[in-house]
């Protein structure tokens, strides 16, 4: 007896997730066995609407139900201020913390291996907006928010290029870089070297 | 801005299955909105073929495209030999090393803490098939193969009990529990307490 297909079907689709091998594919679908169909009707129907209702924004890439999204619709937020993110889930992280200004979600890190390019992360969406932003306003600021690993860095860095290359009268751009240091609560005697060089490099005033 | 509601549904059935959490449920939602729409729609066609392609077996409770199941069903088999396991992935590990008898599938162990009694384990299903197949051969043999764990031990011994009780003319069953001792490949000095004890009791000459 083989295992049936329908069964090695949906073992394979768990398999093609990240971080989900084939002892993991295969209990869960062993799982979904047991569940009540109107369940797993339901997990279907939810997998099916995210990509029929979900859109990304013409204008940040940001996912949402509408483009442009809600936060470039809304007119309450501060428009001039513009933070860079890999990934959407980024964005999430900055409105619980109250920022109020608008995204540009890069959905990846410029990774040569991966296939991942400025192409692939529209780097050209953000140079578009910045030229159109500082024709309205007198400053413009740009936080680079990307990951603080080497890609994340990287991309920070070509992004910073880029606009001082293509922007005309980028001096109107004040481009930054959040801070890379000792998280709050973590033990100064088990940062790592790079983390605490950096701590010490951003060193501020107090 | 919230996460939209596709997402956070979506989000909400992974979180359901066993070992994802919210960060990893996240993780996979997010994934999948890079993945192109034809595989969505074909992980969401698996899923809702599962429990409408896959019934349970009447006989055996092996989970199959049919019932009585393609083992049940074929004449080539051993009718007078019955493995009884806990999960349904143990049929196919059985069926691997060239098993060729009989199940029945428990789809769990006895453990009351988690609602699981002889009931929901349909042992009535095992005892009907035994007191039938004793009408038809001179001996039938019941290997116990449930897992090794303290449920699956508690659960061989109280089946064991419950043949002993039930069927008229049990003597004509062999019930034997598969063989509990040092894996093949394993090193005796990393064995525990509990396996290497066995191990001695279940000794066989040499």
């Amino acid at each position: 007896m083989k295992i049936p297909k329908p069964i090695s079907k949906l073992i394979e689709s768990f398999e093609k997730l990240p971080g989900i091998g084939p002892k993991s594919a295969q209990r869960l679908t062993f799982y979904l066995m047991r569940v009540p169909e109107y369940e797993i009707e339901s997990f279907a129907e939810n997998l099916t609407e995210l990509k029929k209702r979900i859109v990304f924004c013409e204008n940040c890439r940001i996912i949402d139900e509408s483009t442009p999204c809600s936060i470039c619709s809304d007119d309450m937020r501060n428009k001039s201020q513009i933070i860079v993110v890999s990934s959407p889930l980024d964005v999430f992280a900055f409105e619980k913390v109250g920022y109020k200004g608008q995204y540009q979600v890069l959905h990846g890190n410029i990774d040569p291996l991966n296939n991942l390019g400025p192409e692939e992360l529209k780097i050209h969406l953000l140079i578009k907006r910045l030229k159109d932003l500082i024709l309205d306003f007198p400053q413009v600021e740009v936080i680079l928010a990307t990951s603080t690993s080497l890609e994340g860095e990287s991309t920070a860095m070509y992004i910073s290029k880029m606009i001082k290359e293509n922007v005309d009268g980028f001096e109107k751009i004040k481009i930054s870089r959040i801070a890379r240091g000792i998280p709050i609560g973590g033990d100064i005697e088990y940062a790592d070297d790079i983390t605490l060089s950096r701590a010490l490099e951003g060193r501020s005033s107090f």
